[in-house]
Formats: C-alpha cells, structure tokens, sequence
C-alpha cells in the first residue's frame, strides 16, 4: 500500500464510520479500517453515494466509488434502483475495475454486459484470472459470446473456448489456468530461487505447489508453509501432503465441493482425461459452489429460480408461474376429490369446516421429512446404506405425531361440533395422513434421486398432491362409512 | 509419507476401486489414489466394512477402518445403524483417531463422546487444534464440560476456559489460537531462518502471516506466496495486503462468513476489545459456518431442528411436533374463518369444493416471495436501501400472478359447476389472496429481521395464517354476498 493510496483510505473510513455511527470507540486511537470490517457497505453509505448521484454532483460521487473495494462496488450496483445503476454505468463505465463484475450477482452481470460492446467486455475479460473470465462468458448467449472471443488475444481465446467446450457446472469451468507446478526433482532452495525470478510469470495468488512428473502428471502437493519451514537442501517431494486429491476436469462442482470440505482442501489441482494437469481450483471457488448449491435448493423447495432478486417484474412472474401452474394442478386434483363427496358435505357441513386441518397437518409435516431428506442427499450423508433406516424413522416419526395430533383434533372437533364420531373420524385420518406424510416425505426425494431427477425441484409438487389427496380422501371417506 | 504408508495405502486403493467398480481405466495405468477423488465413502465400502463386523471377523474390519481418512471415518460412523454404531465404537475405542470427531456431525458426536468417560474425552481433546477441541467441548453438557477440563492440561484448559467465554456462534468460538505473528521489521529473510528453526512451536497448517507492533496490535497479513516469492533482504512490512480484515472476537460468525466470502480470505486475525491480537480464523472455519447457515435456513423454513438425521425417533418426533402445533392453530384458525360462512356452503356445496384451491395458491405464491426475501436477507443482498423496492416488486408479482390464474381458475370453474358468477368470484378472491401472498411473504420476513426476530424460523406460518384467513374469507365472503 503506497502512502499516498493510505490517505485516501483513511478519510473515507473517518467519513462512513461518521454516517454509520457504529460503536468502535476503543478502537479509534488505532490505525484501524473499520470499514472494512463490516459485512458489507452500509445502507447510509450506499444512500450518500446515491444522493450524490441524484445532485449531479458529479465529482462527489465518483470521488465516493472509487474509494470502493470491488465487493463493495458490486454490492452498491446490486442495491441501487436500475434506473441509477444505468445512469451510473454509462456515466462512468471506465470507473469500474473489471474486478467489480467477479462479485456481482450472475444474473445482473449478465444483463449489465449484455448491454455494452463485444470490445468493452473483451477488454474487461482480458483483465481477470482464467476462472473469473469464464464464468462471466459463460453466462452469455452465444452469439454475443462468439463476438467477444474474436476479440480476445490468442492466449485468453485459447483458454475461454477450452474452458468452454467443459460440461456446465464441472470443474474444468471452476478451474484457473494459473499455477505453479514444480518437477519432483527440484529441492526446495530451488523452488524458492525460481519463485523470486519468475514473479512475473507467477499467478497472483496461490497456496500450493503442485509437484509433476516430466509427463506432466501429478505426483503431489506441497503446501507453501511446508516450503518456508524447510531447510533450503531438503528435496520438494518429500514434502507431499499423505493424501493427493487430484479433480478430474469433469467432476461437477457438487462433488468437488464435498472433497473441499470433507478434506479441509486450501486447493487442489485439475487434471484432464489423460491424468494431467491443466489446472487448479482454489477454495473461494468453492465458497462459491457451497453458497450456490444450498440457495439452489432453498430456491427450488419453493419453486423460486436464482437470481429472481435483480430480475425484472415480468420475467420473474413468469418464472414463478409455471410453478404455481402445477401447484394449480395439484390443487384441482384435490377438489376433484372433494367433490366426489358433495353429497356428505351437503349433509354435515361442519365436514368443510375441519377438512383443510388435515390437509394441511399432512403437508407440513411431509415437508419436514422432505426438507432433511433433500438436505441429507445434497450433502450425501444419506445414500444407499441408510434410505431404509431414513425412511423407516421419518414414517415411525409421522405416525407418532399423527397419533398425538388426533388426540389434540379429535377432542377439538368432538367438542365443537358435539359429536364423539366426528373426533374419532378425524383422529383417524390424520394417522393415516401423517403416516404417509412421513413415508413419502423421504420417500419421494431418495425415488428422485435414483431415477436422475433432482429431488429439491419437484419434491415439494408430489408431496402435497399425495398429503392432500389422502387427507381428503380418508376425513370425506371415513365420515361418509360413519357419520351418515 | 514414508514408504510403508504408501504400500498399504495402494492396497486399499485397489481393493476399494474393485468394489466400487468405478470407471476410471483410463488412469489405471498410473499411481493414483482412485478412491481419494470421490466425495465420501462409497456405500460398498460401508456394506464391506459393516459385514466384517456382523461376522465377528474382527481383524478384517480393524484393518479397513484403519485404512480410512478421517472425514471417511467420520462418515461411516454416521451411516451405520446405531447398534452397529455402539458395537464398533465399544470394541475398539483405541483405533479411532482424535481428528475423526471433528468431522462427525455434531449431534451424533455430542452423543457418542457423552458415551465416554470423562479422561477419555479429556485424552481426544488434548490431540486437537484450539479450535477443532472448543467445537467438540461447547456442546458437551455444563457438568459433563467440566469434568473434561479438570482433566486437562494448563494450557489446554486455559485455551478451553477462555474460548468458552465468547459467545456462541462468534468470531472467538471459531478461531485457533496458533498462529505465525512477526514483528514489523523483520525482513524476509530472518522470517524464513525463524520458520526453519521453530518448526516445533509451529501449527500443523498456516496460509498467511500476521504482522503485529511491539504492543500485538496487528499491523498487516502476508500471505505465504508473497513471502515465497520476496527477496531475503526485503522489509516483511512491505508485503502486506493492501486491505486489512481483522476480526473482533464478538463478531457473530455469519458476518465473519460474509466478510470471508466477500474478500475471498483464507485467513484472517481475530483481536480482542484492546485490538490484540488473539487468533485466527481459516478459509475451513468458514466453509463449516456458510453450510451450517444455508442449512439451517432451509430446516427452519420447514419446521426442523438441525442433526435431526442422528437424534432418536422420539427427540425427533419432539421437536417436530412443536412446530405442527403452531401449523395446527393456524388450521384451526382457518376452520373458524371457514365456520362464518357454514350456511353459505349448505346452500352451494361447490363451494367446499373449490375453496382450497384459493388458499393454497396464496401459500404457495406467498412462500416464493417469502423465500427470495430469507435468503436474501441471510446473505444481506436486502437491506434498508431495497427494502420498499422488493417489497412493491413482490407486490406486484404476486398480483400479475393472481390476475393470471384468475382466468384459469374462473374459466375451470364456470365451467365445472355452470355458473358464470362463481366463476368471477373465484377470479376476484385469486386476485385478492395473491395480492397479500406477495405483499405479506416479502413483508413479513422483513419485519421479523428488523424487530430482531429470526425471519427463517417464523415466517411460514404467519404466511400461511395469513393466505388461508384472506383465502376463505375473500371467497367465502364474496360467494356469500354474490351467489346467495
């Protein structure tokens, strides 16, 4: 950090500390950045800077950005009206780092660089880390993609169309193509000899060393504090990790991501088919996946797609509505089954009145064995070895409930409507309800899962057309034996 | 590795890759550790394992666990059947490693290390990084707690105490209290003798190098490739990151993960009130919290405690009935609604027939809205700045929505039971119920955030309440005014 850089820095931390007013007193006699502390730019920050915008003072508020670390820049986009954040992009487009573009929403990067030249983005992808420029090419129509590419050099080129021709979602598309891979001969003076005079040559960072064969095929990892606490003598080989977790290029993102974390990995290197390295994944890639990966799901459960926050009104009601279609679906098939009892309704309306309560106890209840069960398979704690044990505790668990709540319905209904058989009427059928409640809320997802259908995306749809139906069907049917 | 590992380590490989039968020829002609690139252990492996120990074969058994990495033990463990469970742990309680109870879920390993005796705990304890030893003693019963740290050495035990006095879920419960610390006029050089020669006193893993003043004030964060890649007469000051990120010990570990996934760290320093420093925190800390977090998002959004797949059937059926008694109230509270309008539905029985498909429309459209609007809470993308704008875009959604199925829903029901006005009845409640759906399932979690309330936990059935009162009440209501 230059002085100068240091100044700058340490006026805006007074400044927003001022605005956001937060209590850090015993910290202010040190040289603190206390801005940068907080999760986030803080929504007084954010108002200032948009404020400044609307005055066109103009000065003032780029004077503001750029005093912005990139997240926070990207944080700033993500949060202000489309209307300001356009104003802000053609205002200022040379005023955003490439970096900027990296942290932002995928969604709202796509349709920001949607809207500037093949040549402006071209220009932006040069600047990033392999991975970065993939992953904001790829989420590009094709067309569009195909114009910035012919714009690349060679070398970005070459990198961007084979990161490309790697299935969606795999870890050839996670991967950079910067690393730092060392022959097994080498000792480790002369590890250290070669990382002082290829700085420029070097990735900007990086936390292994990838130990390779002449064939380039991958013989270990050294973590870089295995090197610095190494007598200069000592052969780099023998400073190997025990175990090598090498990512064929293939792998998807999910099952990378369970290795990260099973395995404490800092990085991992990338091999292609013939077992060679190609590249390297690092764990803020993975931070990355393990966020997408459980918002995908909490997503789907409620029939949400990503990104839905920056996406524009129409786009997102349609989005949504293909869901509630089928929800609709569901839900007609439920009333079909009411109807067929229209004449017992007609006789006893209270009938009407309870029949939603067992519905729904049998929904809620089935999407709590469904929640643990799409969970546990994200994660692969559950697999073959204990879907029956899963399965058969989840349906013990309904059933058990199933009896507690027809104790607490039968004596709410038997006492409301003064009839001892209605009780036992809806007492029954909410066992029956909870049982398959329970049986099918970890059943439906671990079916899913065997026959290659993504259990959090249509789970949800199945459960309640099946909680629904029977809770009408066993309250209607057994009033109709006993009540009439 | 030393050589004798290795050999025994291929052993396993070849027989693991012969049970799972996995497609990797085209690397069979290589040293590779086949079985370290899946995510967990295969379910053949387990089925081998577990069949070893029913036959009594004890050697065969002992031999394959002893095979396994810890996060494979840890998994095993958790997949087998409790009795299988209990057998194994009891029969050889000396072969499994200290490192495995970090990886165990951590009920599952409350329970299992509550099992033990307390010097048994108190030995597994000793073995293990500060804070891999804080996260197994913090869950343990108070009394249970101290029985361990009487046990344990001074310097564990003033490490245990002292962690313990953070609050939960805070910057101070994550961090390890081994650290690499240098003081500011170190050059790179006297760095790199200093890690050469202490190589005792130094923790098994470290990625970045703290900087502090005479004082432990921290100063600035080097990481290790910078160090690498410096000139021996090089100021280790002038390496510094450009941003500093130190984090107080009070932080709650969900803004730690944010800053983490912001910032892209590996590591971090973690200070105390005097901003000295005290530990650091690690990128797999964080990879731990993100998981836990987006779990326990979607678990509460259903109703479930966390490490429900370990607990017992009936601590499960416990803590799921909770939440279906308040599912139950507001069914209940429905039913009422549903009561008003009794002689309504004698008189047109199609009513009851149609009358779900309202409110469980409004509960879905509701918890779409509802889940966008925790989600983007939890990673703070919603904020005071946006809040009126997803509030309204939601709004606005939702009704879109209702207008839509309006017409399906009128156009089906017309036809269904021939009556036009039925028909716009049901349009008009659709519309009316979706309207509140996207308002309330925006709103309501945002309310809860801002009055202190965890929005995952208690959202779902204010919704809910909500569609199904507004539901039956707008068509019930206006069936009663228009079709009587």
């Amino acid at each position: 950090m230059d002085s100068d850089e240091h100044t700058k820095e340490n006026e805006f931390d007074a400044l927003s500390s001022d605005l956001s007013g937060n209590e850090s007193s015993h910290r202010n006699n040190e040289k603190t950045h206390d801005d940068q502390n907080k999760a986030g730019l803080s929504d007084d920050s954010i108002r200032e800077i948009t404020d400044a915008l609307h005055d066109a003072d103009n000065d003032n508020h780029l004077a503001l950005i750029n005093e912005l670390s990139h997240a926070d820049t990207a944080d700033l986009l993500q949060k202000i009206s489309q209307e300001d954040r356009e104003d802000l992009l053609e205002n200022l487009p040379i005023e955003i780092d490439p970096q900027t573009f990296s942290y932002m929403d995928s969604d709202l990067c796509k349709s920001t660089l949607s809207a500037m030249s093949a040549s402006q983005v071209a220009k932006i992808i040069s600047e990033l880390d392999s991975d970065d420029a993939l992953d904001l090419v790829e989420n590009l129509d094709e067309a569009f993609q195909q114009d910035i590419i012919k714009q690349l050099s060679a070398k970005t080129r070459l990198a961007i169309e084979e990161g490309l021709t790697f299935p969606e979602d795999s870890a050839g598309r996670l991967m950079q193509r910067e690393f730092i891979a060392i022959p097994q001969f080498w000792t480790v003076g002369k590890v250290i000899d070669y990382l002082r005079v290829a700085t420029d040559d070097l990735p900007s960072e990086f936390y292994d060393i990838i130990i390779i064969d002449p064939l380039y095929h991958v013989v270990g990892e050294v973590p870089l504090n295995r090197v610095l606490r190494s007598k200069r003598k000592q052969k780099i080989e023998d400073l190997t990790l025990d175990d090598l977790h090498t990512i064929p290029a293939e792998m998807d993102q999910e099952e990378v991501a369970l290795i990260f974390r099973r395995e404490g990995l800092n990085s991992a290197p990338v091999v292609d088919n013939d077992n060679r390295l190609i590249g390297v994944i690092t764990f803020d890639d993975i931070i990355d996946v393990i966020d997408e990966e459980a918002e995908e799901d909490i997503l789907k459960l409620a029939g949400v797609e990503g990104g839905d926050l920056y996406r524009a009104v129409l786009s997102t009601t349609g989005s949504r509505f293909r869901w509630l279609f089928l929800n609709l679906l569901t839900a007609i098939v439920a009333s079909i089954v009411i109807s067929m009892f229209d004449a017992t309704i007609e006789q006893i309306v209270a009938l009407a009145v309870l029949m939603p309560i067992v519905a729904s106890m049998g929904g809620n209840a089935g999407t709590q064995a469904l929640t643990v069960a799409v969970r546990a398979l994200a994660t692969k704690e559950l697999s073959s070895t204990n879907t029956f044990r899963v399965i058969g505790k989840e349906t013990i668990v309904g059933t058990l409930n199933g009896i507690g709540f027809a104790a607490i319905t039968g004596v709410i209904a038997a006492l409301w409507f003064g009839s001892h058989t209605l009780g036992l009427v809806i007492g029954a059928a909410m066992i029956i309800n909870l049982f398959f409640a329970g049986f099918c809320g970890a059943a439906i997802p671990i079916f899913l899962n065997k026959i290659g259908s993504d259990p959090a995306l249509s789970s949800t749809v199945l459960l309640t057309t099946i909680t629904d139906i029977v809770g009408f069907f066993a309250f209607l049917g057994l009033a109709s034996i006993f009540l009439i």
